[in-house]
């Protein structure tokens, strides 16, 4: 699917807060975007075909082989790249455990022409599926975007054991002080293939670098499907130079999960919406007063706010919307456009505004 | 295939005249990396999930319905693209009329499990091998690399009647003076799908972008597998900026083919260097006294020179390189190195230089 996700600004002619897509949008890059200018040279030359280079960095901040190791065009590149992979093999179908999640994991799979191989939510497949189970690729996303739940390591490892390969999303792992699967989990496992972001953990979704972590036999098979040149030469710069300096998108983790609970419970308080429990830094919301795609065009017009139309996400309403938490300024300006929406909403007379179709 | 290209300069430590992909490498880029640069924000946000304001741009400067326009990840993203399409849809095999000719044609093809449709070089295909013909994807680059020869585009309409769909790969396109197939030209035909590189014209090799040009309805099918993101932000601001700005890598292509001419000639006239015709800027030779590896090991040592060794080409041997015309000094330069490479190879005492291998 290539329409309907998060962090649509370019859709916008003036979002100024942006709690669309699950970063943290107030992360100082600055450091970065002058080595890239200092480095813009690169576009010169011919990225390597493989960024191997990258993938050695990787490996070393991690302490796994670098054969472990497989950097791809953002981690949506890996979920295609494993799921035409497992395609190839005709095994077996795909298994979604969690009835809502990221919806690149059902698309990608039907795009290769897996199928279902269980009934879906958790602990609902009958017996009689489990052979069909066995040969499947499961994929879970840690934590699960949209709904911000965790599952443990010893959960994970335990679901491995149940599925030809289990796939571990791993990118909100940090934008969460739960223990997660670390590298040497997925390289030292048999069968679980871990998704990594440097999108996410560094804030910079402009270019494209995500990686596997999985066992060599795994990675060499994936590699052989590789596209050659897929990551840019800027990106692969990037790459290494936060390896190098990891100046992460959260320096505070801690204080921002902190203010990821005063913004829930902020929410949590207006009058008609609820929001789900979360281990991370965004949060699943419902409003009653109307669709969230009238939520989302009033704050886009009238307070250059972006949030993220849940709608679309499999078991979900048309009441539900996601945010992902920013600063304090910029989360009490989101819960003031909220209240005034509601208000609006809730009184007799309702502005012309609510209306208007973003341009 | 992810090895074996050209344009391998990272893996020489000190790469001063670059001979080696088919790019006049002295393009003068400075106004775009200063956009790129002003650009620089634009790593904060995701990247449209389809490029959709590029093709947009392209389709106005190239006078088509932006329907029939595809931005992909570089032109190799395209031929990838192409070849899972087609092969999804389980109806032929593919055919190379060229027996010597880029080489991921008929690694994309194997890789999602197409078979060779008919024996191979032009006109060879014996009677009984017409109907799978019939069925198959034609690969075509044109002008092709590495020969530098150009198909009319009275031949390529032809020939796309004698095939499923016929793929003209026209990443050389203005590297030469040859009449070439317009865009108007695919996206009016029934079966054409042509490739386009930003990366050729414009010579940004790092940033990773090219575009396919076909029937809307051949477009609409390749869109549907698109991987969403799959183009970096910086490359989409940096071809809309090319769109508008029409930088071209080589402004003078007279003169330009004029130098390719006489570069040729001191190749051919040096003992044992036999080189081919070209319609492009770029060249096929053959040395006798060595192998191209050993030629390019010592050039890029002793002279800090990049030639392509294209003995990895289908139908060429170990003694065939190619290179691309440069600046009138950088080609002497290249001729003078390769002169001093075979009065070594042809004295008695051989220099030890000769042996080192690249680091």
């Amino acid at each position: 699917m290539t329409q309907g996700h998060g962090d649509d600004a370019y859709r916008y002619s003036d979002i100024r807060l942006n709690f669309s897509s699950n970063i943290f949008a107030s992360a100082d890059l600055s450091e970065l975007k002058q080595h890239l200018c200092r480095s813009i040279h690169l576009v010169d030359n011919y990225p390597e075909p493989e960024a191997r280079s990258l993938e050695a960095a990787i490996a070393r901040r991690h302490g796994v082989d670098a054969e472990c190791v497989l950097v791809t065009n953002g981690a949506t590149d890996a979920i295609y790249l494993v799921a035409e992979w497992f395609a190839s093999r005709r095994e077996g179908g795909y298994v979604l455990p969690m009835p809502t999640t990221f919806s690149e994991y059902a698309d990608a799979s039907r795009l290769y022409g897996l199928a279902p191989a269980a009934a879906g939510a958790e602990g609902q497949a009958p017996a009689a599926n489990r052979a069909a189970e066995g040969g499947a690729l499961c994929w879970l996303c840690n934590p699960n975007n949209p709904t911000g739940t965790v599952s443990t390591p010893q959960e994970l490892l335990h679901r491995a054991r149940r599925y030809a390969y289990l796939v571990v999303d791993q990118s909100y792992e940090d934008y969460t002080l739960a223990p997660m699967l670390s590298h040497a989990d997925a390289a030292a496992s048999e069968n679980i293939i871990q998704l990594h972001s440097l999108t996410k953990t560094y804030a910079v979704p402009g270019l494209r670098i995500g990686y596997i972590v999985a066992p060599p036999a795994v990675v060499a098979q994936l590699r052989s499907r590789l596209r050659p040149w897929a990551v840019n030469a800027l990106a692969v710069e990037a790459g290494r130079w936060l390896m190098e300096h990891d100046t992460r998108a959260v320096a505070d983790l801690p204080a921002y999960l902190a203010e990821t609970a005063r913004l829930r419970a902020r929410l949590a308080a207006l009058p008609g919406v609820a929001v789900g429990a979360t281990a991370t830094s965004f949060m699943l919301a419902h409003i009653s007063h109307a669709t969230a795609a009238e939520l989302k065009d009033y704050l886009a017009v009238a307070h250059h706010i972006l949030i993220r139309d849940a709608s679309n996400f499999s078991g979900l309403t048309a009441h539900h919307f996601r945010v992902s938490t920013q600063t304090p300024a910029a989360n009490d300006a989101l819960v003031t456009a909220i209240t005034d929406f509601i208000a609006q909403k809730t009184s007799v007379t309702t502005s012309a505004t609510t209306s208007t179709t973003a341009v």
